[in-house]
């Protein structure tokens, strides 16, 4: 390989500099030309199907995660809209009832405690739906990353693999060449084997994980709302019971809109 | 008045179109002049008190109605973008859901029912409460015009009470002119009376109508409420269940998010 020479011609730290870089083009072009002699046909590239289906159930899996991220994500906002609406209607009711009328100091710890019930919603909603999935989500840059280094490791090893057998067939053998190639093919093949086998094994366990993310994560919405209806139930019956009182007070009649009830 | 020598000078349909408008604007210029004696301190405005509260009272009224008809329409498009959030949410379940889980047979079910109940929640909410609004503030143009209209029949009452006081009180006085004066003076008190009698009636009621409308439309949102949190509630627990199910099926351990729970 080239990138010997490379490093020597310049000295000292930028040398040292240069001589990583080299050597990440030598990298590069080589795999470059691996994958163009196995899309010519003329090398054969190294399946593993296991691994395959596991980096398709990645995909799958990575691409459900975001949508479902996404979604809780635009639920927890309109949540917030919602609260932010009925605040207002609440606040309005409070503002335009006079002080004389009956039921008027029930507004105040109703509208409070709304409040405090919509925060408590959208703080736990955003804790245990929205963060859950975000961090579910974040897992995925990671093993990418991870999953597209196997990839490089893997055309290095069929790369160093064809050199070796081109030189093994060689019709003049040149045997220290052949010890050279096949050193590298041995470190190739290793450093490949390991990455595969970690991935492997960790890619099927991460796949199941997304059973037990739903579970919970639809638990946490099932758990949270429940929580929220029964307890916006009661206020709610304090607001009809304070309208009731007011009604009360004026003895006024069911309203009537012109021309809707004639 | 000069009104009657313009519309002699036209003849015809135009000559008559002329009339109306030359009469229309001897009228506003009559009215203005009156208004201007009267910031002058030169006459006197006539005074109606209790007509003053009545019209303050529906100032105010249609301020309030406005501002909840604005209200419970950010409510209800809230309650809209809280639907839709919620059934993409449960469709992308729905999507990753694989066929041979537990439990998916449940999941269109809850789907439909869910659905269902946001449609019939929005559909009252819209009839109950948003239309009611609408048809509420909606009376207040009519009768804003009403009251506008009072305002210049008290002026054409002012305007010729003062002019008829003038001729009364001239030094050279002429009976004839003074009786015409008169007779003008007593149709601008009719009218005037009439219109400011009738609006003494009719704003007293339309602003105690403000009571029922308010108590009526906050009912009636703590009713469709109190249904659609029962109702949705049941849901929700199913979707729990089916969770449940998911769960015990894969016998998945508690969700754990690395990092957090470390």
């Amino acid at each position: 390989m080239a990138d010997g020479k490379l490093g020597t011609n310049i000295g000292g730290n930028i040398g040292a500099g240069a001589g990583i870089l080299a050597k990440r083009f030598q990298k590069s072009m080589n795999r470059a030309q691996e994958k163009v002699l196995q899309k010519l046909g003329k090398t054969m590239e190294t399946k593993d199907e296991q691994f395959e289906e596991c980096s398709a159930n990645l995909n799958k899996q990575q691409t459900d995660g975001i949508r479902l991220y996404k979604d809780v994500k635009a639920y927890y906002n309109a949540v917030k809209v919602m609260h932010e609406s009925s605040k207002r209607l609440s606040q309005t009711l409070k503002d335009i009832y006079e002080p004389d009328w009956h039921g008027v100091e029930d507004l105040t710890v109703i509208m409070e405690s709304e409040d405090l019930l919509w925060n408590d919603y959208e703080e736990k909603l955003n804790d245990q739906v929205v963060r859950t999935m975000e961090n579910y989500t974040a897992q995925f840059q990671d093993v990418k990353e991870r999953v597209a280094k196997r990839g490089r490791k893997l055309v290095d090893y069929d790369s160093t693999r064809h050199h070796l057998e081109a030189l093994q067939s060689a019709k003049k053998r040149d045997d220290a060449k052949v010890n050279k190639a096949e050193e590298e093919f041995n470190k190739a093949q290793e450093v490949f084997e390991d990455i595969n086998k970690e991935l492997r094994e960790e890619l099927p366990v991460l796949y199941q994980s997304r059973i037990s993310c739903y579970v919970t994560m639809f638990q946490n919405i099932s758990n949270l709302r429940d929580v929220f209806y029964k307890e916006m139930s009661m206020l709610n019956h304090n607001i009809y019971n304070m309208m009731k009182k007011l009604e009360d007070q004026h003895s006024t009649k069911p309203f009537i809109v012109k021309g809707l009830n004639s």
